[in-house]
């Protein structure tokens, strides 16, 4: 609060309708033992005073603020880039709104930022925290765990030890990867090649492993790490190709990739799906449907992991006191689907 | 905070280092008047327990969060789905964090949270607020004045009276209009339509005056208004071709809705330029690249506009308390310049 902005006080307040300070602080606070008289000749101050009760007072006293935080482990520019995060927000905003509690959305320019996040998780202003887009690395679930606030995570979190039991909403990645690759292997292809996300990140990992579990011992050289975005994508297949150009399809970690992917394929002359057929992962609309050809692809409900994620979270913090840990704790998986398109 | 997670309290640190509680607090907050062998047995028992200092509490007494509230009073879904927030936020971003201070974005489902926005920003959480995309009938300023937080708008406040020399920064969008309408009756053109933005924001009535300034009294048929979107832009052209089909030249309040534009155009078989000239405001990339024909426009520098707007907003909450609000407050407004590419 600046200087120059002056607000009644409490003081006031209590000065005007004649009673203490503890009076009106019991009061504005909602709590009982208040005569009715006196609530009303208080009630009356502060609307004529146009008194805004101190929520950091106020909080003090019940520990609630009725806001969430939202951490993504991106710089702001992959947030508003990359329209995964928009539909997971989207998720969790229409559920903190229906509980009316506030969205508080902490950007940051990277990861040297993420201590100023944790300070801000301590300092009392939310009551929890939505947390996203680990990267194994990342000091950002030791600086939550030090803030201490109740946290979901969004992905199944990658560190061991420490924070057991964490909360999380995942999709089934390895599941949904197993049915990317089996439906290439179905199309008859035998050189199913993979472009990976970043794997630093449990969601690539996971995908990763579900290739290997129907590809076996593949050729290594048939994989490539990109790092989710269209240029990783196009990069991943570039390399692809100049090391394995017998490749005949391709699994891509995500639509963004597999988006880039396809302009490579174009450019170097191969047909889709005809020499090499393409399949991603999310469904990303209108990236999936806007592709040449349409793009195939393994269906994850982004927007329902952000409204889980929230839910999740509420309830935790509803919890009574004699409830423990274990009761809300752990993780929630939710399934995936093929979607058939023109690319494979 | 919940039940159910245990922070170390001052108490404890107290205990730990056998002083009282108040002078944990005066060391915790860095106050002076405490010698030093207890600062250090103080410091000591913080490490050792962990304690990270309740910040609602510490706010009490240094009065500073080192974080900043952005307000964007459009529900979260356009807030993704138009780039210019992205820019906004962007510049903003780069500014705040420079001088470590955090991005709090309040995200919101639309208009009935502003109530929840309003509590939030007097709870005591942050130190000033950014508000942008203001609606004339919207009730943020007033809930802003009640919440009592220094505030910098981005685009001329558009209320009169209460927030006599509220600050902001704008482009000069009337200066702007000008010249866009300037451009087109250059080219020869005498039948320019204009498709104006939502003219409960002041962004694009400065902008409709723009053109009434070169216009003067033209037909008022070739005035139709937009809501700022692609579709917007769409349906105003569909209507504006519709009542004035000898329409020559197209101003549109922005490069989104000059997108949509240029689909209906093409889509009735109007050659651009040839036989209508269109000409947008932003310069939004890649949008006004990639549009077909590539879009002539007015370039406004939305990056910097977030800049200047935390700039300002920075420099005000350091503010002595000698200096009056007439220092720093009033409007700062951006010049304009105009792009030629191949539609206007």
């Amino acid at each position: 609060m600046s200087e120059a902005v002056s607000r009644p006080t409490l003081e006031a307040v209590a000065a005007r309708a004649g009673v203490s300070r503890a009076t009106v602080s019991r009061v504005v606070n909602g709590g009982d033992g208040v005569r009715e008289p006196l609530v009303e000749r208080v009630r009356r101050a502060v609307e004529e005073l146009g008194y805004v009760p101190n929520q950091a007072a106020r909080s003090l006293v019940t520990k609630r603020h009725d806001a969430v935080a939202v951490v993504i482990a991106e710089p702001e520019t992959r947030v508003f880039a990359d329209p995964f995060f928009a539909l997971q927000l989207r998720g969790i905003s229409k559920e903190l709104t229906a509980h009316d509690n506030q969205l508080v959305l902490l950007l940051t320019e990277g990861r040297d930022d993420h201590a100023r996040v944790g300070r801000y998780l301590a300092g009392g202003h939310v009551d929890g925290a939505l947390v996203f887009s680990l990267h194994l690395d990342d000091a950002l679930p030791a600086l939550i765990q030090g803030a201490g606030v109740p946290t979901v995570f969004g992905g199944r979190p990658g560190w061991s030890g420490g924070q057991g039991g964490a909360a999380y909403v995942d999709s089934d990645n390895r599941g949904g990867a197993r049915e990317a690759v089996r439906h290439l292997v179905g199309l008859g292809r035998g050189r199913v090649a993979h472009i990976a996300g970043a794997l630093d990140q449990t969601s690539a990992v996971d995908r990763l492993d579900g290739y290997r579990d129907v590809m076996g011992d593949a050729d290594p050289r048939l994989i490539a790490e990109g790092d989710f975005t269209p240029a990783g994508g196009e990069r991943a297949m570039r390399a692809l190709l100049d090391r394995c150009p017998d490749l005949d399809a391709v699994f891509a970690a995500n639509d963004l990739m597999a988006s880039g992917a396809l302009r490579v394929l174009r450019e170097r002359g191969r047909r889709v799906p005809d020499d090499v057929a393409v399949i991603g992962f999310d469904d990303m609309l209108p990236v999936a449907e806007q592709t040449d050809p349409p793009l195939t692809t393994i269906r994850q409900d982004i927007e329902e992991m952000g409204r889980l994620m929230a839910r999740l979270l509420l309830r935790r913090l509803r919890r009574r006191p004699d409830e423990t840990e274990a009761d809300s704790a752990a993780g929630v998986v939710l399934s995936t689907t093929l979607v058939r398109r023109a690319s494979a």
